[in-house]
């Protein structure tokens, strides 16, 4: 069977490890496993969340309201916009599928930072449009200019704060730079750890409402899967200007989201003391992370995520370091497919970092005495 | 901002009107509402499966198994094939969009029923291919053939049976047809409603292990949205010989069902008992549907799925029957839109049809009345 040329050049988005698959190849007892490599939230989800989903279990079997009248009515409320403004997506995820089916085939050209979120590139190439990396890791919108002028884009990618690094842009130099954009120019501000960077700093937050205003060539991408700790219920949203929206409908399959994750992330909306306490232990617990990692002489790349991101230079092979981590029921992100030498660790509760820095601990005099032999 | 062209002639799906609406537009009291517009299945989920996803509950946070080993592994059993033969999707309505973008471009051709599930062509629309239809509403296998040797395909839609009509081919003439097809002209077998059709009539049965054995070019599609009562959770699954499931896994985005949906299917599937009473009983109350229509001489088409569609050729127009019972709280499919002077209800509990019966008559009655003057 034959199938589209272009898909010979598409990789296969390679997830975080679950927690079944360590029981399985692993055999570690399940209550042992302790998952830091998908950025959930570590706090799990509100309990008014959990009791709202318990009542409504038995809705399973109707499909949702495919209006989602009422989440994007709670949305357009919590971001001052129209509801005409947003698009609910199968996470954020989908919504990214949307704009770049959208906008690109194989003659359009997307610009990016080199180590950024993955699903940019995987659905870019499904479409043959060329991707531009920028040259350093982490967004540097000296490099995404000059390469703008350069090459021109169809669509630019702002990870605000990124993942899988943590850094974060300023608000001010992402408003100098989308200045300098063409109208024509399609920007993706993904904001799915917005909630974690505008906490830490002010200077980090975007409002959607204004950005859109002021920029109507970009998207603003919101996620219920990190703050709002509903990971397992793939729901996010895109905020953008009416004309945007509309034609992303056209690539809304129908009932893109479950019965239940509407209900959940309405629930969830409601909730927001919850979501604030969570950020705040997020940041206390990072601490620790830092600290740790100062004292074994990591570098780490200050995160305004709840995940941080440690650099091993020369000292470790972070796959060997993962892979160790993994066998004792510990699950990161290595990010050597990634090209870059480092784990990723979401932040943790109190107990579940205690017991990383334990692990961490033997497994860094474990593979000190395996270079020793 | 531009968008590429192709999106110009795309349409949007119209989702069957949700409860909600109903309520907000009509303000009828909830508890009165009936819908019988989407074909879930009226009896509602599982216990089982409603106990288990309130016990999981509390896991929404939590990414889904992206393997999704368990639920592959009791589809690959209930099934006869290999765990290499399956992926899932978010609804069958996926696994379409996957093949479709793998397979589509704009010098490609779709060939399908005139009338038949709207995803065909809406998927299709939106990579440019060209969509070719038979003449007749239902399937005509002699169409499909004569129009296949006039224009060639590269995928071929057969729905077994029929949404929204009903029919539902043999097996036997399916396999003779399937037999004249090019091995390059991808044959989408859409089985969303296999489970009636088999129970009704085994001559209708398809066996996807049977099927993509004899006819290496085909995918089997099934769903748990309609027999297994989860059309709310919105998870269904592709059979097909390994390298055509490889490729649809380059397009499918990671996590692409929710934590939930995940547990309801694998629970579902422990209690085939539940599904095959709710068959039976559809069964029984469809022929309270076929004696009504017959009573008000109304022609109907056999159907082999969980709803039935009504003809009102030029006794009634079926939009204003529609609105006419919407108003009154019972929500069903009017067919307009597809060009055929029908309506399509669920068959509902024994409780919901009597009412539906009785509000039908007013209805009637009504439109009767409104003719005279």
């Amino acid at each position: 069977m034959e199938f589209n040329k272009v898909l010979n050049d598409c990789k296969i988005y390679e997830a975080g490890k679950p927690i079944e698959l360590v029981v399985r190849e692993y055999g570690v007892d399940e209550k042992d496993i302790i998952k830091l490599a998908s950025n959930e939230n570590p706090y799990g989800t509100s309990p008014d969340v959990t009791k709202k989903i318990q009542t409504l279990a038995q809705n399973m079997f109707v499909y949702p309201d495919d209006s989602m009248y009422e989440l994007k009515e709670a949305l357009s409320s919590k971001f001052s916009v129209h509801s005409e403004n947003v698009i609910i997506g199968a996470g954020s995820d989908q919504i990214l599928d949307f704009v770049i089916k959208a906008k690109c085939d194989e003659n359009s050209k997307m610009l990016m930072s080199k180590t950024t979120f993955a699903m940019y590139e995987i659905y870019g190439r499904q479409t043959g449009a060329k991707i531009l990396k920028t040259v350093d890791d982490e967004h540097n919108l000296e490099q995404f200019e000059a390469m703008y002028k350069e090459h021109g884009a169809d669509i630019i990618f702002l990870c605000l704060p990124n993942n899988p690094l943590g850094e974060c842009l300023d608000k001010e130099e992402v408003y100098n730079f989308l200045s300098k954009i063409d109208k024509n120019t399609l920007v993706v501000v993904d904001g799915a750890y917005q909630e974690y960077a505008s906490f830490k700093n002010t200077k980090k937050a975007i409002s959607p409402s204004d950005l859109i205003e002021q920029f109507p060539n970009t998207i603003y991408l919101g996620t219920f899967s990190k703050a709002y700790a509903l990971g397992g219920m793939r729901t996010g949203y895109g905020i953008a200007q009416k004309n945007i929206i509309k034609t992303m409908y056209k690539l809304r399959p129908p009932f893109n989201i479950t019965t239940l994750s509407l209900a959940a992330c309405i629930e969830a909306l409601k909730d927001e003391e919850f979501v604030n306490k969570c950020i705040a232990k997020n940041f206390e617990q990072m601490k620790r992370y830092e600290e740790y990692a100062k004292n074994k002489g990591f570098s780490y790349i200050e995160s305004y995520t709840n995940f941080i991101t440690i650099k091993f230079d020369n000292k470790y092979i972070s796959s060997e370091v993962a892979q160790q981590l993994l066998q004792r029921g510990i699950i990161v992100r290595d990010l050597t497919g990634y090209g870059v030498n480092a784990i990723r660790i979401t932040i943790g509760t109190n107990v579940q970092n205690t017991r990383v820095f334990k692990v961490l601990d033997t497994v860094f005099e474990e593979l000190d005495k395996e270079e020793n032999l």
